[in-house]
């Protein structure tokens, strides 16, 4: 539902002091530390901005803040300093080394804004105190940066699938069972979503876990004019089936079975070595296929954490199908990425799109955002070139008055 | 340029005898054998139509003749049976041994449609009897069979590139020049396009051979009022090249390198093993990552004959590309196709499609079907996902009066 | 411990009527029905003997029964016709057509040497008249035949590991609970093995069962003067990793992991589905590496049934490396196998060579045999080569006197 | 032939001062860079011997100059620094920034024994002219260092093949030759081998250039009384392939084609892209299958020069091979590898084994090298365990008295 425009306008933040927050969920990890010193070069001028989609045609004639002009926060529950970490990203090949050099200067900057997040192991109040802390400390961070608006991007280790709950349904009692002592009705990711609504900023989830997919939170969001966007990256393997997917139907030519394995190492390995929360993204990639392909085919899908691997994320497709007369055809794919490099500036775009979005006075999903995301909040399309035609159109109405569906 | 419509619809064809010619030119090939098969077992509705894309939604409600209204013929400049050729594509793996046996009884009305086709090596007269006769044959075969009309698909051996001569470009001095004995200013598969324009034929070229990529042909065919298009068929590697190439501009990576090589055996391995051949080949192929890249990339690209691979060709695509930061990433991709299976589905398409365009009044070429080709005459376009686009929306609009750009 | 010569020479044996049994325990699934009509094809003359190592030197120079000389049978606990079953392997690839056509005859002659197998399901008595009927059908086998001896060979699916009994230790004591109603202290491939050592026949043992895996077993062979062998035959990712790891030990680069996925369908693919009896395969399969490499890596490991890929087994494999410098590198491989076909011809071999040793007098484990397995009992050397140049000295001894270590 | 040993014995080197000279022809190129610092790196004891076959049982066990008592020096035709040389190898990823940090200090040294070498388009004497000045530099080194021996490696870049003059078959009609104003009758490989031939210095090609290997200069060892050994160093496809194909050899699979293609940057890279010396390059390479599999196989093999890859070599192979029944089945192989990582190491183990053959009094072709090599001198034996039996035994027998075949 289109609403009436914010009075700041992106082009008049752009006028004044820096006018838009980045705060980041996870601000010590590595896709973080990434975007972080990523930002940082790409205002020194030092590096080209490969991999970010609003720096080139056509969305980077949208009115979107400049980079210059974005304020970096975060929330995290480890203490390693971002300096520390962007030279261990050094090491494994994420950051060059002259790049760091050129910004290491201005870390401790960003070092004096990150905040210690919520953690449900050394948590002792209700959920509701935690979520005002958190949404004070967003506040906060906007208050004495004068910023416009803080767009708040989840990058924290990716959670366990929770289990249903009434109050996730309905806002007044989710707003009641917050303040239940001993209760724990959301994991932190949705706590984040929250606290970030409450604080009346955007929200988006770059992760698998539960975040703000809860109609109480959607809710909220609606309630308190902030749109919000997710989930989970789509950053290697899952973006090539969604360009690859769409090819064997555009020929009519049928999937019978695509089997997957991916190998990783790193923080992210060693978060989906655990049985329980490597269900929260194999769920997240499993649903891709059968959307595109029209139809469920045998699809064995792995990740495994392989520690010597690191950031370098290597994933192997073995697509078998069938053409004319019933002739078996197969295909086989292997992506060497890296992920943090993947992943950091998608964090910068979705930041900026996620900020117009919000002047733009959009509330709620974003669906056309869906482009960046395995499994897109409000809409079903998974198709690359798809979700590309849907963004770029999002993208030139920006700014543009009129009643949006 | 929108054409009056011709009174014979479409529809009205559906009502009365077979309507429709297919006509191939390398009638006894692989692919041509493959498509003759396939469709009687489609006829027989003994195999589901895997692989035509005019048999899925949304062709598959445009106005195009029915399996049961396709009469085939072709030439060629050899003689194996074509219940021969099928056998050996049995043994091969291309043809199901018991899609063979249930329609074999059909093949002998096939076999008496095919006539011998133009072959430089034993021609003596001039190019103008030579096309004269070619003509006849169609003319025949359309009158005999009472035939609304009739698409020509070439599907021969491809042709080394030819030199330019002045009259390619003016259709009157290539008229004259056709008629001065001893002088051979068209290769074989523009001969055919020539013919096939003069019997007032469709013309589709599935072969990277000129066909009818000269000014004077294209004037040839505006003048009868017939259509066509080419040129190479997209079948594998590059079909996987123009979905995948668009991904990585969607997202803002830089491609330093793509590598290819394909092992090929059959008859089309063993024509491409000859350097002046091959040549048509990757040119056609080559073309095809700058126009979407926006950039010329380092693009090392083989062909080699690999005798005990027949039909079974293989390629392997190595990408090497550029992150955020200028970080290096890579991407191999190996296809293992069978090459007539693939192509063969794609001619039914064709010939459906170029009757249609026919029957829609359109002449000169028809740009739509750039999907099909890696090469698409009268477009700059590659994306696979533009063109289906731009065949969707073409395919929409065929059999609805009106202005066509 | 080599053992006096029996005074039926291997040679002789040649001289008379056929003289070694194949007695086949899963007779009428893929690896043994491509075995028997493989077999029955090179009787015939009408294949070589691709994929039978003792076809070549210097095997072949070894008293080695001929293939005209050995009588198939088996058993079974299903009942599809074996000519049902070979032409289901027509249909998916694995025998061609003509050599079941030239063979077809034949079948019936060995169809009616298969007995019905011992199913725990089914089997309402001990253990014991289980094994003693077994038993007696080798023995009527050998007898009506006039066979020298039998080689029993199990090809039957795949069982879980079964818990440690203390009777696996004792023959007295296993001979006893075999003798308890109600107790079944063997699983059925070690019910088969304890049966062909009963009645004074070799055992091969060519999947990851248990099979003759247990001292009591071992004892009972070296008590009845008979050879055995296995386990699991080597005949895909196993092998390549039999002669690559070695090749990074013999150029001291330190591999770091090696991460695997199998995809396969078929009868295979489907017991492997299960999570119980896929431990087994994956337990031998895993022991491989750190054998080869002189230290443990990280190793993750799949099987995936993928019902449409049949018999065409598909296995990637990803080795990450440390060079000079502690630089990393990468190999990936795949091997796109039939599985039926790469097993069968080594059943052939393996009857052969478990003949010659029993002909030669061996009796236990014959480790020399470890060539052929992923799991050789006997000798922990995993090295393809070094395991062909101790099968190669033992086949040279094989029929000279003297003492055998 | 074996000779009487030295009197100086390694042993005894061991004692005094650094006393085994490695003499880098090409010494400012990556591989020669990369072994001085990798040198320098083990010496500091900061890096684990990774890559080094003679620093691992059984080799660690022969008679070996240490690492502290090898002295380097080196001709090239380039005057890069080699500080900067290494830290251009830095920058991509061959040295770890550390490693160059630890022993920069200490390359002055190693630059200041650099000499120019012989190029022939600035030379202007006589090819006698440039050898004498050759091995002189290789005389004034052995002297000022007091070293026992010099052992010549050449590591510069390949060469086109050289036409066959009947003075590369007789060492006097060399000599003659070589002394004639404006007559060249040896490339630079073989001169400089020449050279160190004269000056009494055992030589090593790494590389697939002529160098040693014609009989007038073999000749020469001998009467020199040194040793020599070659050539074309294996450390990716090819090594791969000599325990490929014996695997498929050794299971009786027949090989019915073997594809490659190795895209490469760098130096290499660019000297490849010269039609004329990458025939060298192929030519070693091609020789190896034939050799393994005992037939001729279809094996198309490309080499292309990818700039942007640097360093980072990557092959692909694709390997058709028929099994049991003739049905066809296939192997691929991505081999990701980091060239100058994979040679460098090599180099110090040939300056350590060719020094010790040296020692040991051998002369001429050492064949048991073999192992290092794509095309072997002295031998058609390309298995590479074959060669590391052959080259242990060899090693084992270092030092000991007695004869030598």
């Amino acid at each position: 539902m289109k609403q009436p425009r914010s009075t700041t306008t992106v082009h008049a933040a752009r006028q004044g002091a820096p006018s838009t927050g980045l705060w980041l969920i996870g601000a010590r990890g590595s896709v973080a530390t990434t975007a972080v010193v990523g930002l940082l070069a790409l205002r020194a001028g030092i590096v080209p901005a490969t991999g970010c989609v609003t720096s080139r045609p056509p969305l980077d004639s949208a009115p979107l803040v400049a980079w210059d002009d974005i304020v970096v926060g975060g929330h995290d529950i480890v203490g390693t300093p971002l300096e520390k970490r962007a030279e261990m990203l050094v090491d494994s090949g994420v950051i060059p080394h002259h790049v760091l050099e050129a910004v290491r200067g201005n870390l401790p900057e960003i070092e004096s804004e990150l905040r210690t997040g919520y953690h449900p192991a050394t948590h002792t109040g209700t959920l509701a105190d935690a979520a005002a802390r958190l949404a004070a400390d967003l506040s906060d961070f906007r208050d004495r940066h004068r910023l416009d608006r803080v767009v708040v991007v989840n990058v924290s280790s990716t959670e366990a699938p929770v289990p249903a709950l009434p109050e996730h349904d309905d806002l007044d009692a989710l707003t009641r069972a917050l303040a239940v002592p001993g209760h724990r009705p959301l994991p932190p990711s949705s706590l984040c979503a929250y606290a970030a609504f409450q604080a009346g900023c955007a929200f988006v989830d770059f992760t698998p876990s539960t975040g703000a997919r809860l109609p109480a939170l959607a809710r909220l969001a609606e309630q308190q004019g902030v749109p919000f966007a997710g989930s989970d990256g789509k950053t290697g393997e899952t973006l090539l089936r969604t360009v690859l997917a769409p090819m064997f139907t555009a020929r009519a030519l049928r999937v019978r079975s695509w089997a997957g394995v991916n190998l990783l190492g790193g923080g992210d390995g060693a978060t989906l070595a655990d049985p329980e929360k490597v269900r929260s993204k194999l769920s997240s990639k499993a649903g891709v296929l059968p959307g595109l392909l029209g139809e469920e085919v045998t699809q064995p899908l792995h990740i495994d954490n392989v520690p010597d691997l690191g950031d370098h994320k290597t994933s192997w497709d073995h697509v078998s199908f069938e053409g004319f007369l019933g002739v078996r055809m197969t295909m086989q794919l292997t992506w060497g990425g890296v992920d943090s490099t993947l992943a950091a500036p998608l964090i910068l775009d979705l930041a900026r799109l996620a900020a117009a979005a919000h002047a733009d006075g959009q509330r709620g999903a974003v669906r056309e955002l869906g482009f960046f995301f395995k499994d897109p909040i409000g809409t079903g399309e998974h198709s690359l070139f798809e979700q590309q035609r849907a963004l770029t159109a999002w993208a030139a109405a920006l700014g543009t008055p009129g009643p949006r569906d």
